[in-house]
Parts: C-alpha cells; structure tokens; sequence
C-alpha cells in the first residue's frame, strides 16, 4: 500500500543524520495565502467542511507541494479537532476564529469529558491521513499532529480565542484540581490521536502547544510542561530508524528549552523570539531543533528574505558545534494569508542552496 | 509650592534604599475597573477628552489613590501623545483601541516629523502633571511617562494596533534607514517630553515598551534597544538623592536583562514570563526591578492573590541575596476593566503587609 519514501531529509534531520541539504517545511503553508486554496475553500464553504472531507482535506494538503520543493506534508486539519469530538461543538465565525457551543468551567463539565474513539468520532482524521499518504505516493513524509492539552483546554474554557486567558487562569488560581482534570482527559486523548494519525500513516507528529507562553513559568511548568512530558514518554511510536518522530512545538517556550529537551520528544520547534544557535546550545543535541524565522520575514523583499534564512542557518549551526544536522527549517509560527506565494519560493529555494554549500 | 514627600518608599527603592514594606503601584492602576472611573469618564465623554483635561486627568489619577494603599501615583494619559502631537491625529474606535488618521510608510513620512514643542504641543500634559503633583500635596510620587520609540513607531506606521506587525516589520527589512529616521525623531521627542515631565513635577520617568516583546532577538537589538540605551543615557534627570529615577518597562524583556540593567537606567520593568529571582540573577542589583504579578492573578480569589504575592516577594529576595531591597512590587503588564476593586486591596495589603515582617 505504501510506496517507499523519495525524500527522507525530514526524518533524517530529527534522527540527527547528515542531509545533503535543511530540510524544510512551514507551518500552515496550506492556506489562504494560495488562489487554489481560496477557490477549494470556496467551493467547500467552510473550513470545518473541509477539513471533514478527507478528499478536499488531502487536496489542500497537497496544493503548496505543487508549487514549492517542500520536504514535509502537513495533515490539513484543526487543532480543535479532539474537544468537538468530545461534544462541545467546534465551530467558526468568520474574522473571529474558532469558538465552542459549550465550554468547560466546573469540576462537573470537567468530569464529562472522556477520550473520544478515534475510528468513529475522529474517523474523518484518520481517513484523510490515509487518503494524503495514498496520495504523496512517498514523495515526501506527512506530518500528524495535535494541539496541546494546555492549548485545548483554553479553548475549552475560555470558549474560543482569548487576549487574556481571564477565565482559565482563574481556574489554574482558584480550581487548580478541575483544571489537572481537563488536563489529564486531554493528555489521554491526544495520545490516543496521534497513536491513530501514526496506524493510519503519519510519518511524523507534532503537538502544537500555541498558548504555552502565556503563562509564568510557576504556572507552565504545573499547567503545560508535565502533560508534554506525558505525550512523549508515553505515546508509543517504534524504535530505531523506524521510530515516528514527535516534534513538541510551543510559542514562547524558549525558556523551557532544556526541559523539553529532556521530555524525550525527538525534535522540539521553536518561534522567533530566541537565536537559533541559542536554542541549539541549551538543548545540547538532544532534540532536533525546528525553526524559526519570524513569519513576517516573508514580507520582506527577497533579498531580505534571503539574509534572513541565511541567519537562521548560519545560528543554528554556529550554535550546534558548526554541524547543520539536526535543524528543520521553518518559520517560527504560521503563516498568514495576506502572504506572497512568490516569497515563499524564495524561502524554499534558500534554505536548500544555502544549505547545500 | 511643592510640599515634602510624605512616603518615599518608591524612590528609595528605586536607589537601591532600606524600606519598611515593599512599595506598590500597579500599572493601569486609574482605570474602568473602579466605578468612579466609568462615571467622569461618562461625564467626560471620551478617553482622549480625559487626557486632555488637566483638572480631569488629575481626577482620575487620584482615584485609585482614594481606595487602595499605593504607593506612587502615575500621570493619566496616553502613550500615543507624542505622535499625536507630531500631527498624526490620534483617534479611538470603542472596542479597537488607538488609531492614527495618518500613518508613517515612507522616507518622505518620516522626513516630515518633527519634536513637538512641549509647553505648546504638549502643554495640556505638562499641566496636568502640574496640577496632579499640587493635588497630591506630597502623599506619594508622582510618574511620568511616554512609549517607547519602537512601541510608538508600531502605531505610527500599522496606523493602531497589529496582531502581527507586519507593515513595521516589512520597513524594518526592507527600508530600515526610514525606520531609524522614524526611532530617531521618536527618541529625540521622547527625551524632551519626559524632561518636560520632570520639570513639572514628575519624580519619576516610566518608558513603556509594549512591542518590544515582538521583535527577534536581532531586531529587537537594531530597532528597540540602542533607542531605549540613548534615552537613559541623555535624559538629563539630576544627581544623587535629587536623581529623578528613569524605569525602563518592557513586555517580553527577560531576554535583554542584563541589556537593560547596563543602559543607566534605574529601574527595570518586567512582566510575568520570567521569575523575579531569576530577573534580579540576571540584573546583579545594577537596577531595581519593578513587577511582575501576572495581571490574571486579580480574577484569582483573596487566597490565591495573596500566595502569589508571597510566592513573587520572595522570589525577588532569593534572587537579590536575600534582601527586599530594590524591589517595586507592580503587575506585570496593565489591569483590565473587568477586574474586582476588592481584589486590588488585598493585593496591596498583602504586599505591604507580608514585606513588612
């Protein structure tokens, strides 16, 4: 069923081998910013309706492949995926981003919730899974992925999107033991997630931990910090050269880099807001590092962009003993819509003929 | 016409001095969570017809005094004044915070601005400062303030608010000589506005860096840090006991510390993503440091505001050999409207009170 895989510089890097050049990809390099995206979007209607169609799901994944070299797929899909499964109605307002029909405030909605089947109430997931692996034909590895169970329970509670997490930092303050509840159930749930993304084709995982760095670091290290523990200590995904790797992203974790290092995870991505060789001098080599251009760099001329990816290289080498293996390329968080195809490209192709030197 | 200052708890904390409790204010501390905010603000129609009102200003300023313990007053205002004074017509939306009728996006935009004068341009702030400080009648400190050249620069040329900062950070790529034009003048103004501050009657100068948080550490070090370096090397703000203390606040600053600490300035703000001990490892006692409660603490209940509390005092006096001295005690960004009145007295009275022993 599956064919063997042509480019295997991803995997490689976060197996800490020697590539012949960074392998790179970025995160939401499916969306808005591409027409053809825009025009699936529009025949499909919705987001949701997408990425619940494993068909149209496996075409957006597939569409910035055509256009760039790219060394990574990417699931299309939500990080909200796993509360909606749980019943509390995922949906979206246009402008104003994700939002839940019910939310999570008490011990007694915390109590409700339990771990979603996969193969039924998460199906859809694991049938595009299928689907865009069929589809790469092993052109290049497809990424699972999931948010954190910190990430998700802000969502849960506060309902949607948030400026100040008033709500659920309360909860941390004043009901700390419902919010290890929420904590936990989501843990165990998206271990069972990205142990079904993996049987049903998922060559790499990633846990997206979005709303890690809001928090103090007495707060992360109660709140976030363990249930990503839990993840890669616990989700099983092979040995050896077969492992599946798990990357452990996180906005503004950069304080957090050596704990995460320590996690067991094997790669961890990293935003903006730390030099690259930094980061590669407080993890030590343990974990690949994946990273972290600041996504507005790609408003900036090419020549700029150019500069700056070779910064990025240059950094992170500089910091990991003058060796380039062990970094994926990418931008330090998602990229947005009003964003030019073209520099994307650009991007690409430098981060592969810097790379290759 | 100035009477003798009755507590001095901020100031001699800020020059590193022996103090009977650890000195609190919190930023935003004059604000729509007190009910007698939302009534003068009602009769005064506008936020800007506020801070353009000296006898109003002064008003509002007081308010928070009234209730709570404090131990320093700061100026209401805007830190949008100076642009607004270079002619850039500041104006608020409800529910959208500040907006500017005219942006900086050209050579030719930022070539075009100049200092405004203060005792003209500016008066109505200077005169406020004036009456606040005849007011208080020498209870407390009175703080000026102004933004930062880079966090003004975000509005000037993103014309308000950003998620993403795009428009700033394309100049900052792709014209950085019209970016530090724009720093430039924006530093010069803030030298002259917070001079003017001080001598009418400000005891201390507070530059708010809201964005630099934004910012890759590289950038950060071109376009936010050298501007903040020159205003604490050429405000002109006095000798010894009669120094009028300079506080350098900035959101996303824990990477820049010990930056900061060497800039001459004699306090650092800092906010919640770093704790205070590790903050004043960092700063060596060269500043005092002024934070850094997460402002989401004030939705926690009277325990848990006070063990917070506990749990940041001692932080900064294991962190600072032992010893409360040099030691601010304030929030780490601005409190929000929704925010219990109650709560903020037993933030207070558990500062002063636990420091105390």
């Amino acid at each position: 069923m599956t064919s063997p895989l042509k480019n295997d510089r991803f995997l490689r890097a976060l197996r800490h081998e020697p590539v012949d050049r960074t392998p790179v990809w970025l995160m939401r390099q499916a969306g808005r910013y591409l027409p053809e995206y825009r025009a699936t979007r529009k025949a499909a209607g919705s987001f949701l309706g997408m990425a619940k169609n494993p068909d149209i799901a496996c075409e957006v994944t597939l569409q910035p492949l055509r256009r760039f070299d790219l060394d990574a797929a990417i699931l299309f899909s939500d990080i909200l995926t796993i509360p909606d499964a749980m019943g509390l109605g995922l949906y979206f307002v246009e402008g104003e981003g994700p939002k839940f029909e019910r939310t999570v405030r008490s011990a007694a909605d915390a109590e409700r919730l339990g771990v979603p089947d996969m193969e039924t109430e998460l199906r859809y997931v694991m049938d595009a899974v299928r689907v865009i692996r069929r589809e790469l034909g092993g052109s290049v590895p497809l990424i699972g992925f999931s948010g954190s169970p910190w990430t998700l329970a802000c969502y849960m509670v506060e309902g949607g999107g948030s400026k100040d997490f008033a709500r659920i930092k309360a909860m941390a303050l004043n009901d700390p033991a419902t919010l290890h509840r929420l904590l936990a159930v989501n843990t165990d749930a998206v271990i069972a997630y990205l142990a079904a993304q993996r049987a049903a084709g998922a060559q790499a995982l990633q846990v997206f931990d979005t709303w890690g760095g809001v928090l103090s670091p007495a707060m992360y290290r109660e709140f976030s910090l363990p249930y990503l523990q839990r993840i890669a200590h616990e989700l099983e995904r092979g040995d050896g050269a077969q492992r599946t790797p798990l990357i452990l992203f996180g906005k503004g974790n950069a304080a957090y880099l050596s704990e995460l290092a320590d996690s067991g995870a094997e790669g961890v991505g990293v935003d903006w807001l730390v030099e690259l060789g930094e980061a590669a001098r407080r993890t030590q080599g343990k974990v690949a590092l994946q990273g972290n251009l600041d996504p507005a760099t790609l408003y900036g001329s090419a020549d700029a962009i150019r500069h700056e990816v070779r910064r990025a290289l240059d950094s992170y080498r500089d910091g990991n003993d003058g060796s380039r293996e062990g970094h994926v390329f990418n931008l330090g968080h998602g990229m947005s819509p009003d964003m030019n195809p073209d520099h994307v490209a650009v991007l690409v192709d430098e981060v592969h003929g810097y790379s290759a030197r």
